[in-house]
């Protein structure tokens, strides 16, 4: 098939592409706009968010758009559904990386990392007995998907007590116990950390609203590393202006890059992160194999990994 | 027996001491000095130390001192020896906290704690690709105590390899594989990041030399959590003025607290904390039901948990 590609995995990608028998295209993301190609019988789009430069009405030919990203808000939904195209996604390809980041915030939360960040810039040697231990803890996720599965394993020695939340509920063996989304509340009240790792939908949208962060425990954890607008940030905000949280950890916010004079900034107890959690030095490495993998399936006339359900949103 | 204790457990602790039949008699370690009671008769020395104010010449009935501390190194060894008197100390009572610190530090240093919080101080929105993942790391334990081996129970959900180290290489489930301490070379240039839990004795004085720095790798992370005198702190000077190290994580030093003006307050990659790495929320609890189980066996005549081989150190 013919393939556009829209970041340079380089020559020895391209070559184990070639190998399948396929035509590639590279044209990075940010050239597209300039670029003179003809697209017409592109069949397949390898991306991240070309969209903005990119017409896809000439590209007729376009069947697959495989995305390495997990989230797919960068789509254009609309269009996409009009022709019916198969979209598949980078699900799991993040998730390790995510789990550690999940795991390395609760640990500074607990630790109270900002005590020795803070007195250290002073050279100031002060034991603070203001820390925790996770032992007896118990966890929460919002969402049972590979990110919370591969943090919830990571826990696995810690002695906690990992809770999930999905839909309905569905039992999942990395979670001790697993909340359906109307039960919502109760999952909030019991635990010493929430973790948000729901994908973002219409049905997601403020999720965690003020009812959730008032039903949460006054001095528990929040972390959000999946997308900013499952969270109610006025209502956070909120919540922190009456003193509520030890701590909250944002990777991810309604607009990103978070403004200069946004008021999370000011807030000691709040943890700034640039959407960074699913960086690794593997990430290329994890990214190309699954984009590998579903090139294959397709020379091969296989069943693809990770297809998305456009309209559900995941 | 008659029992001296110079930390207040609280009324709810004495009387459980009571209980069992002991006389108990409270002073705190800073009240010592002024303390005008005579201590002939006291034969149990329940404290963590209070050897710098209390004579124990005057304290001729004295057999047995439980330590709340795990390290030794406060106690008049020589003393101790001639007289033949029985120790116990806290081994295990901080390891859970102290285990989960050592992931906290694993973490922080291979997610790059330093940009994260650096950048937040100046509301920069920034982000990182300099972010790694533990997954396929190697960790390496100088010691096998229960310090490394509940890190590494810690570490089993990261998908890493855990290797220890200890006098003749005894193996532990624990970990992976153990060398000896004659091979500490080996395990220095083969780990990833290198965790300093040893307990201080005259033959772990400066295990790690320049030699071993010079051995590992070059961007390999290095903590330690036991006591300074462990580790070279000039070697590891110059070792980090060479540019070597991700980063060093020190909770323990020669001399602490440590001086203002000493020069690894100065070193970007050095994160230092206040030997606060054994805190927790549950340390008092823990270490009274250890002082609590022992005081129960000298009631009953029974073998004493955690006796220290005080010539041994440990």
């Amino acid at each position: 098939m013919k393939l556009l590609m829209t970041y340079d995995y380089g020559p020895q990608a391209i070559a184990e592409i070639r190998a399948l028998g396929h035509e590639v295209l590279t044209i990075k993301e940010n050239e597209l706009e300039s670029a003179q190609h003809d697209l017409s019988d592109i069949e397949v789009l390898v991306c991240y968010n070309p969209f903005k430069n990119l017409d896809l009405d000439a590209m007729p030919a376009l069947r697959y758009i495989l995305l390495s990203s997990i989230g797919i808000d960068q789509l254009p939904a609309e269009h996409v559904l009009a022709r019916n195209l198969v979209v598949t996604n980078n699900r799991g390809g993040y998730s390790k990386p995510m789990g550690e980041w999940i795991v390395w915030n609760l640990l500074s939360a607990i630790k109270n990392s900002d005590w020795f960040y803070n007195h250290q810039r002073k050279k100031e040697w002060k034991i603070t007995t203001d820390v925790l231990e996770l032992v007896g803890k118990t966890i929460g996720f919002l969402g049972t998907g590979t990110i919370a599965q591969e943090a919830s394993k990571r826990l696995s020695g810690f002695e906690v007590q990992c809770l999930g939340l999905n839909t309905h509920g569905q039992p999942h063996e990395a979670f001790d116990q697993v909340y359906s989304a109307e039960d919502k509340l109760l999952l909030a009240a019991r635990c010493d950390a929430v973790v948000i790792a729901l994908p973002q939908t219409a049905t997601t949208e403020h999720f965690v609203d003020q009812t959730f962060l008032e039903h949460m425990k006054p001095d528990a954890v929040l972390i959000n590393i999946s997308r900013g607008a499952v969270l109610d940030e006025s209502a956070l905000l909120e919540a922190l202006d009456q003193g509520r949280f030890r701590s909250v950890h944002l990777d991810v916010f309604d607009q990103e890059p978070l403004p200069k004079e946004h008021p999370f900034w000011a807030v000691d107890r709040v943890h700034i992160t640039p959407h960074n959690s699913w960086i690794s030095e593997q990430r290329n490495n994890r990214r190309f194999d699954l984009i590998l993998e579903n090139l294959r399936r397709l020379a091969d006339g296989r069943q693809l990994l990770n297809v998305v359900d456009v309209r559900r949103g995941y």
